[in-house]
């Protein structure tokens, strides 16, 4: 199953990539974007996983090394069984 | 509104990030995940926007910055009106 995570900086944070963004497009005559944010998504293909653990494994695998829990938040689903 | 778009590498080209957290996460034991692939999460908000006039604005912006076609495919949706 392919497993997808969205991690996203959370409200607050500065996030100067999403500011450089914003600068570009409204340089490129996009005027009414009036804010950016960029974040990261993650597909992880899992095999072998009951699919009620899913939820456990990817808590551990997000705490443990794929999210900064200090500035980032994240959501996860099963998008492919 | 606010529109979000998931840019991710089309399938078939390299991706050392994805390669590099599933090395990680095999070491840290999660024996189960088998591929990893990581693509960018951008968020738009925008103001003043006609809701038919959404999908044109956002296939230029990322024509113009910020997907590369040639290597990276993307979908996007509205996820705040």
């Amino acid at each position: 199953m392919v497993v997808r995570i969205i991690v996203n900086l959370k409200r607050g944070v500065l996030d100067p990539q999403g500011k450089a963004v914003l600068g570009a497009l409204q340089n490129l005559g996009f005027s009414s974007v009036k804010d950016v944010r960029v974040g990261k998504v993650i597909y992880l293909r899992l095999e072998g996983v009951d699919k009620g653990k899913v939820g456990g494994i990817v808590e551990e695998m997000c705490a443990k090394l794929l999210v900064n829990p200090v500035i980032e938040d994240y959501q996860w689903e099963i998008v492919e069984e």
